[in-house]
């Protein structure tokens, strides 16, 4: 129904209260939640710039970078995707794609609309790529940039990317990778591992409202863009333009998205002061209480253990239960909301996210008891017992 | 300075306040920012899709529209211009830009990232077209696409366009329209003027923070979309796909900026609340009796009489006062923002917002007592008086 006139207006916001425990947006840290009611500074303003350097400076730390090129786009993770592709992809330029979920496929969709030339490095959904065989596609396609994601949202599986630079490099090709669930979560040690560009988002790791695209650019990558033959087809993307308005220059180009960039500076104290490896830690402590969860429950998980995601599972779903009322009855009864599958997994996975904010005990426990009351009413023998004692026996043993 | 070692965390948030009184962002409404505390809701929770459609559905009335494809898109204003032109424009179509200011320009740059032909009608700063101008300028060019601004933040020109859509089925061209600093401040009627495509932002007219784009494609406009000849060439403002989220299918594109479009949906429902002629009223009279202060103080602007924007004044800086010691001033003294010159107007001008929220009697008096202390104290002589008495005068009188 569309009209002209004015409509009976909705009422005031009123939704239902939530546990995002998918595959995000998680929930806001508090603190994020008042940092976006601090009143607005212009975008110009002296004080707002310095908030931008406050926030870039953050940025870098937890991207584990001192590259200079490291800022929020103003879009979301999908934003952060695009601005990475457009800016070092012209027509014709090859590019190699790793795939083995819904998130590999987007990326060799947006290289394709660069013009690109595009490989599909095709695995399995839930597997991941090995070096010699990526030194194998490398070999083969000898392509401009190398692109790859190091947590595929879509499947829960992680992808080592500890040894994509070095390899990469043998090769001359930029090693690009989609950070988008790792970020805040999981390890991404940009300069360490030589990874030449990476964007991520801002409603998982690092527990914000989803809008903005964390992303970094290395000495290689700026490189190749400065060296392209013709201009980045998007204004809106363009790293040139960008790095000026967030260089030392500050060069206007678009009015940053300031709230959200108030949420991204909270999001990013709460990650530092909390310091990386603490947080790596809390995230796989509370990932194998979950797992000993699942496991007391009978339930499998799409990934192999051996590169399972501490802050995504995708669990399989056992035979008769009802993928969309089942997730219902979790929003509706429990107020939980889970992913569901994406591609072919649609309708067989239930994606478990604990990111963040929400990687903590309640979640875990939450979560197992609406599914196990959950499972055991669609009739699922759930042979082991209780997910929550197994939980908790985990927490008691740790 | 950039550091991959854990910097020393910057403090809470703790900027001056500041009254926003430049060309955008204006100031919330107190409204919208309760509206951003609101709980996340997943984007695909089924009450997350009801407010999209409520805010769609808002969107139309304050567009003034019937258009299905209204939606905002996950970007600033200058994405949603990209969004407009990289949908219409394929590489080699004609496309004739009005530039008569910044704005102008930066479409006729994007335009060409599109891979467009421009031809650009260029005007002085602070000057608008004619329909007889624009009329030879369609004879001439013959393009697929004429864009032009609505309301030029860069000169606070108003450019009529009710004649637009008209004149443009003459010539078998599409008009793609900037709203960005007209909707909810001055009329926008897309249907009766038959718009073909406009644009417009979160963080003016509407009092929400900046993010958000506003985006509304008519019939015409829909039907080029679907005959291109080559994919968009952006993936992230591919408005095929994007329709299909916002649509009835709600095909899972990218993940909504939930908080933002929580404070578009306050920001619209109260512009509606308002009623559109009541809205555009009050920015008539707020700015009656700015102007009646900034004539009493012997300013003038850029914009010629007959079509300056009511919610943005440019304001030419008199001889003696010093544009970036000046606003400093405004900005460390009284805690008011405005906007200083672009382009060849750079140094020259003050533009002075009266924007949404902001438009009301309290911002005209603040701004009007700042200027003339800073005027008389840069050794201006304020011939006629108070500025702040003249807009007094006017109030009473009205």
């Amino acid at each position: 129904m569309t009209s002209a006139s004015t409509p009976s207006l909705p009422g005031q916001l009123n939704p239902t209260p939530r546990l995002l425990l998918g595959p995000g947006p998680s929930d806001l840290h508090p603190r994020v939640v008042a940092a976006m009611t601090t009143p607005l500074l212009g975008h110009l303003d002296p004080q707002f710039l310095l908030l931008m350097s406050e926030t870039q400076e953050m940025l870098r730390a937890v991207f584990q970078t001192r590259n200079e090129l490291t800022l929020p786009i103003s879009a979301t993770g999908s934003g952060g995707m695009e601005a990475c592709l457009v800016n070092l992809l012209e027509p014709g330029d090859r590019a190699l794609i790793c795939v083995a979920g819904y998130f590999g496929e987007r990326m060799a969709e947006m290289a394709r609309r660069c013009g690109a030339e595009v490989h599909v490095e095709q695995e399995s959904w839930g597997k991941t790529f090995s070096p010699d065989r990526l030194r194998e596609a490398l070999r083969r396609v000898r392509p401009k940039v190398l692109g790859i994601v190091n947590a595929e949202t879509s499947t829960g599986a992680w992808q080592d990317i500890s040894f994509l630079g070095a390899l990469c490099r043998e090769f001359d090709a930029l090693a690009v990778v989609d950070c988008v669930t790792s970020l805040g979560c999981t390890p991404v040690a940009i300069d360490t591992w030589q990874i030449d560009a990476a964007f991520s988002c801002s409603q998982k790791g690092l527990s914000c409202p989803p809008g903005l695209a964390p992303l970094t650019f290395g000495p290689r990558a700026l490189e190749a863009l400065y060296r392209r033959k013709s201009p980045v087809r998007s204004w809106y993307f363009d790293l040139t333009a960008l790095r000026s308005y967030w260089g030392t220059e500050r060069v206007y180009h678009h009015t940053a998205p300031i709230t959200m960039i108030y949420a991204l500076r909270e999001g990013l104290r709460l990650v530092l002061e909390e310091g990386l490896e603490a947080r790596f830690e809390r995230h796989q402590r509370h990932a194998r209480a979950l797992r000993a969860g699942l496991e007391a429950l009978g339930l499998r998980t799409l990934a192999e253990e051996s590169c399972q995601l501490p802050q995504l599972h995708a669990v399989l779903l056992p035979d008769g239960v009802n993928d969309v009322q089942g997730r219902k009855r979790l929003l509706e009864e429990f107020g939980i909301e889970v992913g569901g599958g994406l591609g072919e997994y649609k309708g067989r996975v239930w994606r478990i996210g604990l990111m963040g904010y929400n990687s903590r005990t309640n979640c875990v426990f939450q979560v197992l008891a609406a599914l196990e009351k959950v499972l055991i009413d669609c009739g699922v023998h759930c042979s082991r017992g209780s997910g929550v004692a197994a939980a908790e026996a985990f927490y008691a043993s740790s």
